[in-house]
Parts: C-alpha cells; structure tokens; sequence
C-alpha cells in the first residue's frame, strides 16, 4: 500500500525531525522505526505500563474547538495520563492516525507539532506509527509504553474505610473551557485574554506525571485514577473496584477562581462541570489518614497541589456528596458524552 | 463517556469469557483490563517489542470480501506477523475498535470471535481496550506486545552481499483470494469449494511465528521482512535498509497449484499476485549461503515450509528479477492500494 508507506515515513520523519530522541532512551531502542516492529529494553526491577487510546473526530473532539495542535497534544496527554495514574514514568510513544483528505499538510504538521512539543516536555521516544487515508472522521489513536517499579502500581481498587480522598488540582476547568469555546462569537483562535486560561485547560490539558510518581514513590497503599470523565464518574470507578462507600464534601471540592467567574457570568454551574464534565486530567485517589501530612508535605516540597476532598467508609459502594449546608446525597454516577445526544 | 465506557466492558468481558487468559501469561499481568492501563512483567534476558497497526473499512477491507470473523482475525494478524518479522514471541494485545452504529451486535461478537480465537491459539493475552461509536468506517486498530532474547531481533538491514534470500510459504494465494471475493457471482460466503482454500488464504491468513522463532534461534545473522504489500515491496524494503541489490529467480517464486490454475481460469497472472499483491503474511529474508542447509534442516524438522528464491548481491540498492529466459530486468517497487484509484 502505497500511500500508507508515503506519509508512514513522512509522520515518523516530520515528528523525529522536530523532536530528537532523548539519549537515556536511545539506548533503550534496540530498533526503532521503520522496521515491522519497535523493540525495546526494560529496565530490571520495573514493570512495563501499556494503554492505547483513540480519539475520533465529532466524538472527542470537534474543529470549531480544537486546533490542530491541541488535537495532537489531546491525544498523547490522555494516555500519558493513564500511564500517571498507574503512578508511572512515560517513556515511549506510537501513533496511528486514519487521516481524512479534507486535512491539510500544514493542519497534518499542527497535529504532529502538538504531539512533539508534549513528548518532549516528557523525555519520551517515538518508536512507530503510521498513517492512512480514510474515508471517514479524523482517528487518531496512540499507544504509550511506561514503567513503573515491581509491585508500586496504583490500582483503583486499592481504596479501604478510614482513607482520605485527594485531588491533585482544581476540576472542572476543562469543561468550563468547553463552554466557551462553543460560543460562537469567539471560536478557538479568538478566545478574550479573560478566559483564554479557561480555554487552554480544554485544548491542552497537562498530565500529572510528576504526582503520579511522588505516589508511587512513598510506597503506600493508594488508590490512583485519572480525571477523563469527570470527578463523579472517577470516584465511583474507585468505590466500585474497592467495595467501598466514598463520601466527597462539597465545600472542599477544588474549583478554579476563573471557572467560578466563567460560571457567574454564563449562568452555569462549576460543581456541575467538576462532576461531570471531565478531561480534567487531574489525578483523584485515596490514602490511609495517618498518612495525610507527609503526602501533602511531599507534595508542598515540589509545589504540586494537592487537595483532600473526602473520606472512604464502609458500606455499599458509591459516591455519596455532603452539601455544604450539611445534607447528604447520592452523587450520581454516569458522566456525559459532549457531543452525543445521549446525556 | 457513558456509551464508550458501556462497550469498553462489553469488548473486554467477551474476549475474556471466549477467551481466558493463558496461565503462564496470567502470572506476568500485574494490572490487567479495567485500570487505567495494563502493567505487565518482562523477562530478564528479553527485550519487548511493540506494534500497533489500523484497519480501516473500505481502505483495507470490504464487507463483501470479509465476513466480522476475518476482520477480527486479519487485524491480529497482522500484527502478529510483524512481531514474527522480529523473530519474536507474541504475547499480549490491546484493541481499539471504532465501531459505526451500521453494525449489528451479532456482527460485533464475529469481529470478537476473530480476534479471540487467533490470539488462543497463539497463546495471548487480552490486556487492554475500548470501543467508541463512530460516525465514520468500521476502525480497528491492535497493538500488540512480543517479546524477543537480547540481540536476536531480526531487522531488515542485515543482509550482505553472497546471502540466500528465502521465503516461508507460497506467495499471491492471498491476493488470488481477494479477486475471487471479488467477483460478484459468488461473494464471500458462497465461493465454489476448488477455490475456498485461496479466499480463506485472503480472510484468514496465519501469521509464521514458529517460523521467526526458528530464524531468531538460529543466532545467526538474518534479514527478515513480512509480507504485508507484496514480495516486490517487501524485498526492496530489504535491499534499501541493507544497502544492497537483490536478484530474485522467476522460476523459484513458490505460487501454490491453486493459484496457478485460477489464474489460468480467470485469464490473470499469477507470479503479478506475488509481486504486487500483498497480505500473504510468509516471511521474507536473507541469510549467508553457508548456512542454508543448516536452516532447511531446521525448517523440515518442524514441517514448515522454506522456498530458497534468489540472492544479494552488492550493487547499487533494488530487486532485480532474472526471468525463467534468463533476461534480467529490474523489479518495479511499489505495491497497490486494493481499493484506491491510485495504483
């Protein structure tokens, strides 16, 4: 297949071009692209993380909010952030992307810029990809390979009555930047100065990495998920999978001064974006309470922010949500497809 | 994303029911599906080698040529068969199916059924994966986790001049198989049985992993290559990584006695199909003229196929074909897009 070959070398050239292989990694690469397959070394002592995530055009993301820039940064930083989540070390990244004609060169460069510009931030390697034309929306699908020390993988389920629940940074910003960007007087390109802080949470979203390790790190049981579908949907994947009853306070919930203005002046809801509106990417997890002050103090050294939500209790699993004037209610679970009508 | 969270269990839960997870396999999965991704233990002495390739309604397949069950096979083997390539071991896989709300849920479960049934008997794991509704063609993209020894992966640049090139199978068969498919008399589920065998080589082509293994054991220096665009590409692909001229003998192309007569039958050339038609999946490669008795041994040991065609020569990089007249002429490199105006 001709064509596939053609822009097969083309993405891997453009994006190895624009972002050399850092040298720890090289190493690493015993073959790297080009050939059937990458292969690489692991490292003793380490297991290897792997997750693949694809994201289609009008499903994930539609033009009239995402540059094409953003659309590749999107792409890699939600499976960087599975990999944080696992509290692992990104290392190595492929990329297929099913391109549609109606793409330009220069949009097809955007695309690969974005990715190029998160990979380096992360010290990782590109090892494979490729593309082909298709007859449909834009799919673009990567696969990052992480590693993470024997036996220090944060699992969802690893969450027990007693434990404190954290955030690690302010939720529903990315929604709240949704908003704006769907309002038509503005459009991605002409965001105000006002929100265009707001605007960026949702076209270029960071992943905690850096959190993800410290976690990891101390060596305690901790429950680790991260924030794709919205805080709601995230803490009862937690409760689910640990058996557990998660109480979150409603007063602690970490929202952004922007969000909180944007909400005002739109009329909406913030709490309703931090619940349920997702991409956040921010990790939500638990911890044993005696072990609160030194996760917040290694968190402090590194001027990461960490914010503690809740508590996890017996009883049947679910989220439950303290309102501030102190009535306890049910939070429900299911997240919404922005784009669907199936809400 | 309640719809894409929705069939993300559906797709793991029914690859796992058809398909439990292999003991020894089972042991090195420390997170397996339903985490944020999958972390799994390596091998000391082994390196990992990853692919990930998409397959794409109407660009790589039509629905009139392949039932669900071969789309789901074709997309793992493919994948598998680069991991053979390498000369490595297959071991674990992850899925990505975009799926169009045209297919049925019985159609679904054949495209499931494909991939399960290929990956138990090539004793994998199903460690990761999601569906997302699309509005576009049917996308499935596989990535696949091998593993091979430290130093004995098998690339395409390691053929010298005074090598042997060699092939492992018959080649065209599938390509044959496509243009039987494609005639609208018959279509896929009714072709006459003489030419079952040749269509099934298109739907369900088996991947040459023992083969690979055999080669990567060897320790020996070896270029190797799968067929996935045809014997010319493939070959060209060798002689360009290796920097080298390779001749090909027209009377030693293996076409299998059913290709041949359909051919004749259908007034087509046979030994085009071996050249330009692609996806018959036998491996491709080069090895120094001294050991070719000691590998034929090996191959005839395990009953498996090994057809000795040409070989390297130094000069400047390119296939050359020496017909069965003894002309000698240069073989044109590239492959065709089935589907695509562009030949």
């Amino acid at each position: 297949m001709t064509e596939k070959r053609r822009d097969e070398f083309g993405l891997i050239s453009y994006l190895t071009r624009r972002h050399p292989t850092p040298l720890p990694l090289a190493k690493r690469i015993e073959v790297g692209n080009g050939d059937d397959a990458a292969v690489v070394a692991g490292r003793s002592g380490y297991n290897w993380i792997v997750c693949c995530d694809a994201m289609v055009e009008d499903v994930h993301f539609k033009r009239q909010t995402m540059l094409p820039h953003d659309i590749g940064h999107k792409a890699l930083a939600s499976n960087i952030s599975d990999v944080a989540a696992m509290g692992g070390i990104p290392l190595f990244y492929l990329v297929s992307l099913g391109l549609p004609r109606t793409w330009n060169e220069e949009e097809v460069a955007g695309i690969y810029d974005g990715m190029a510009e998160l990979a380096s931030q992360h010290n990782m390697a590109l090892i494979g990809g490729d593309t082909v034309a298709v007859p449909g929306p834009l799919t673009l699908t990567v696969t990052v390979l992480g590693e993470v020390e024997h036996g220090l993988a944060l699992r969802r389920s690893s969450a027990r009555p007693g434990d404190s629940i954290f955030v690690t940074g302010t939720v529903g910003d990315s929604a709240g930047g949704l908003h704006i960007l769907l309002q038509e007087r503005w459009g991605v390109a002409n965001i105000p100065d006002e929100w265009s802080a707001l605007a960026a949470c949702h076209r270029q979203p960071e992943p905690h990495v850096q959190a993800g390790r410290i976690l990891a790190e101390s060596g305690q049981r901790i429950a680790l998920n991260d924030i794709s579908d919205g805080l709601a949907s995230e803490a009862w994947e937690i409760a689910e999978a640990s058996g557990v009853q998660i109480v979150l306070n409603e007063a602690e919930i970490p929202l952004s001064d922007e969000l909180i203005r944007y909400a005002k002046t739109s009329g909406k809801d913030a709490l309703e974006w931090a619940f349920y509106g997702g991409e956040d990417y921010r990790l939500v997890g638990s911890i044993a309470g005696e072990h609160k002050e030194e996760i917040s103090r290694a968190f402090a050294a590194e001027n990461l922010s960490l914010y503690w939500i809740g508590r996890v209790e017996a009883g049947k699993a679910g989220v439950l949500l303290k309102r501030s004037n102190g009535e306890v209610t049910l939070l429900p679970k299911k997240g919404y497809n922005h784009f669907s009508e199936e809400k």
